[in-house]
């Protein structure tokens, strides 16, 4: 049997730059937290901005904080045909070349020339953890899900070291094809 | 290798039986093709109908014909939470004690007391590619998907018979998750 993690599931979300938060809350705004997330030092924002895309538009988008080097915006392809964008399935960070969109905050907007995403999925683990696993930083993995409406997903990611605690994130499209919950077992398989 | 078939998304659309048909566009009504579907003497219909539920709607959702003993709302765990209802996955008429909705057409409404399920995820195959693929109807198999955002379904129920040809269905979800578009091509994987 594979290790196993819970299941994380991210509805569409942002990370802002430091810049992008002055611009859209004002000069030395600093985000509020609203709730922590299971990711040690992550949280869910009290701040939420609107994002407008060529064809549609999604108003009260949560903030996750902390500021982060570069703003990224992740959605699912659901989210994306709404919006009128083709973002690529990309590893958080990995921005070059990915659509821009506008986002509006209270105090002014912003048009992002890159940084929307559809999130790889991944699964997050402390170095204890991957080694309990027998899987390492960056491996690929296969994640198999057995619910009312079973699967396994293929070319998983790995995401290990400090910082990092047993997690698989997936956004609302696979975990709706999976009929997977939040905190529900998943299990990790390695790659034959 | 396994045997191939083409990927058919299904966005929510509906079913009627001829009394609904009746309620919502008037007594004798007649649905208008508007394109044949993959799936002999299946189309999509002209018509379109709203579909009302306790959290929000969904205009003009497009009725598939020929007209079926009983109505059938097909939709995405995406649209339910739109929606605010909870449908289970269900394999096509197996109704029975699943939710109802309301249904808004041109010549009045209707609310339907059991049929909005999310469609169970099924191939479509006539006898001869039954054979061929090694699958018995209502068998269940394995879908490999080898896409950018490869998965493998499981639980996939075979459907066989005069009145198939080869098609993989499955709902929106389904496919954003596996990134997969119509017409691509997915392998059928016998369980062991």
């Amino acid at each position: 049997m594979g290790y196993k993690v819970e299941a994380g599931i991210s509805n569409k979300h942002l990370h802002l730059s430091a810049a992008d938060l002055a611009a859209l809350y004002g000069e030395g705004y600093e985000l509020t937290k609203f709730k922590d997330l299971k990711q040690p030092g992550q949280y869910a924002a009290e701040e939420k901005v609107d994002i407008i895309g060529p064809k549609g538009e999604f108003k009260g988008v949560r903030i996750l904080g902390p500021t982060r080097p570069e703003t990224q915006v992740e959605i699912s392809l659901t989210d994306a045909r709404a919006l009128g964008v083709k973002p690529p399935v990309r590893e958080s960070g990995k921005l070059e070349g990915t659509p821009g969109i506008k986002l509006v905050g209270p105090a002014g907007s912003v048009d992002i020339s890159e940084g929307t995403i559809v999130a790889l999925r991944h699964v997050h683990l402390s170095p204890a953890q991957a080694a309990e696993a027998g899987v390492a930083d960056k491996e690929i993995v296969r994640v198999a899900v057995n619910s009312g409406r079973p699967l396994v997903f293929d070319e998983v990611l790995i995401r290990s070291g400090d910082g990092h605690t047993a997690e698989f994130h997936v956004d609302t499209d696979e975990a709706n094809a999976a009929a997977l919950s939040n905190g529900d077992e998943v299990e990790i398989v390695k790659k034959g």
